[in-house]
């Protein structure tokens, strides 16, 4: 029975597109995420896949390789599509510089609607970690179901700690939905909260991690935007109109720059939300967001009983009277530990970085010191 | 009258040789120090010199250039000649193998009495760090006046701290010699004191460093080994003999192999001091050996207010919320370390070092590990 199950779901999901945001700096990766080498085009679990590899990997079983559609700034279009090489050129959105979520996820709405008309889209970030395939797969099955009734979907992360680095979706009464058997109604969301609130919010056993991760039908999407963001729904239309004439890099150049840079969770998502257009499926696989070297550590597995962590070649990592740290050798050379526990050692070809696991989150501060001493060769 | 005196003393010592010992593996200075190139050969306190070219300019003022002998392992003739064009060929003498500190200064002893006849020698070993010419000079004089009456000699350094890194040498009354008129008998030598005895033997104000520093007629020297130790005698003696002949090679490679390893202060100063034959002449220069990069560290200007101290490029070290660091930036790449104190970091082409300064004296643990591990190509 649950094998006959497995097998039905496993199925395509219909008029089912997934679009990759493909941005973000990870500066608190530094060295290892450079600007002209984000987090995502790294192998950061020693999976043999990059972030953007596996995230592709993980959503063409529900929406085929012609059903992706990559955001990415110019700068990283060909190592996307070195990367991705069974992406098509025309599902490769390049943008000429970040203008924040909304306006990276409402291109990819407003150009898959003048493609092929009111479909469903999912939205995962290039640079998130997950386990658990099935589960995912099920709570996108869930949400496209939800979303084709006019819902603005998102995934919601069991809370496994009361992380402070996170936003949290408070969720309300079942849906309801046949097919969508687990979905909520969302009452709200959080922005990240303190260590106190994040404790009480995971007592109450009613909230979850946001993900950024929404399905939503491309005309509820468009619409919302229209209502809370003329402007930059007037903009993304335009340019979507373009997109696939020779007239697109020309339009891009007039409206591309004027755009509003806002989050997709402050447009539409909050208030949308408030006014009850938003559900919740339950996401039951890990994930993490990998924000730091200390949160990669925990990806990785031991590479001795200290609990030391080796992203690349454990060999050519020797400690003496250490335990706990995270190293990643990523230079060729020998990293040699001698008495520290819990350090952090990033050597690249370039530039090294050590650090410990408390001070991970802290790594932006070196990349700012860097910028400021006009090392931008090393960003 | 000083200015006069000063002048005086500048010139050359008649009949004095010095003899550098160019040994040691350094391995508590790993990466940095390697088996190819040892500490000797590296410059240590960015000076622009390597510590055996400051011997050898330090030297010279008191013996000539022709008036220096170096002897160093087969492995290194080549550096040394590199770093010290101003050798001649003859007076760069290379051990076979290591023997230790007594068969290196022997067989630099045996080689000068062949060639010049009862000479005195000074041997200062090629790794130390001396600041103040005129004290270090004053010292040597004095000590080659009380050589030159048939004592051992041996330059007794200021003990600024209890230190438990060095051997002492306990004073006893003055020797009463004009031109030697600091020199004092020597009671007998310590090893390495624990932190009480140290302590004990910093108050009674009659113990200093011994740095290994002796001065000898080449007559005496070798009368002493010869009742000392008379099989090394005998093979350094019949070595020497062959030394400036072709049958040079043929004898070192029968007899070198079998001469015992024992230190010059085993085998000669300590149970000549017992019989009273040794004085010590107060070496009023600073002094260092180097021992490991803590050390290394009060060899260093400061980098920045935070006392953190960089052997090489300071550019190339960012430090963000980082105190006393102690960095050597050794392969051209960028430093960068947050939120760590006291941390030492040496980063070489091939090898990468992260332990802390209390850590110092357990580098050779490292070089230990990476030694089982097979990994001799690093050391």
């Amino acid at each position: 029975m649950l094998r006959g199950m497995s097998s039905t779901s496993s199925a395509r999901v219909p008029n089912f597109y997934a679009v990759i945001p493909a941005g973000g700096a990870g500066t608190r990766l530094w060295p290892l995420s450079r600007s002209g080498a984000p987090k995502f085009l790294h192998d950061l679990t020693g999976s043999g896949r990059s972030l953007i590899q596996a995230t592709m990997d993980r959503i063409v079983p529900l929406a085929g390789e012609s059903g992706v559609v990559v955001v990415t700034g110019v700068a990283h279009v060909d190592a996307v599509s070195a990367q991705l090489p069974e992406i098509d050129a025309q599902n490769l959105l390049a943008e000429p510089s970040p203008r924040d979520s909304m306006a990276a996820i409402g291109l990819a709405a407003a150009v898959l609607s003048e493609r092929h008309g009111d479909v469903v889209i999912g939205s995962f970030a290039a640079d998130q970690v997950i386990a658990g395939k099935e589960s995912f797969e099920q709570a996108v099955r869930e949400g496209v179901r939800a979303a084709e009734e006019g819902y603005v979907v998102t995934i919601g992360i069991a809370a496994s700690r009361p992380s402070t680095a996170f936003g949290y979706i408070h969720s309300g009464e079942p849906l309801g939905l046949e097919g969508a058997q687990s979905a909520r109604h969302v009452v709200g969301f959080t922005e990240k909260p303190d260590a106190t609130t994040a404790q009480r919010y995971l007592a109450t056993g009613e909230y979850r991690w946001n993900a950024g991760m929404f399905i939503t039908r491309v005309s509820v999407l468009l619409d919302h935007l229209a209502t809370q963001r003329p402007t930059l729904h007037a903009g993304l239309r335009t340019i979507a109109k373009a997109w696939d004439t020779p007239e697109r890099d020309e339009v891009l150049a007039e409206v591309w720059p004027g755009l509003e840079k806002i989050a997709i969770d402050h447009a539409v998502a909050e208030p949308v939300a408030d006014a009850g257009g938003v559900v919740v499926v339950p996401g039951n696989f890990g994930w993490d967001d990998v924000g730091d070297f200390n949160s990669l550590a925990a990806l990785l597995p031991a590479a001795d009983e200290s609990g030391s962590k080796v992203l690349g070649d454990a060999g050519s990592v020797v400690r003496v009277q250490s335990a706990g740290s995270v190293v990643v050798p990523a230079s060729g050379r020998v990293v040699t530990i001698l008495g520290l526990d819990d350090v952090v050692v990033v050597d690249t070809p370039d530039a090294l970085l050590v650090t410990t696991r408390a001070r991970a989150q802290q790594v932006k501060d070196i990349v700012t010191e860097l910028r400021e001493r006009g090392m931008e060769e090393l960003l």
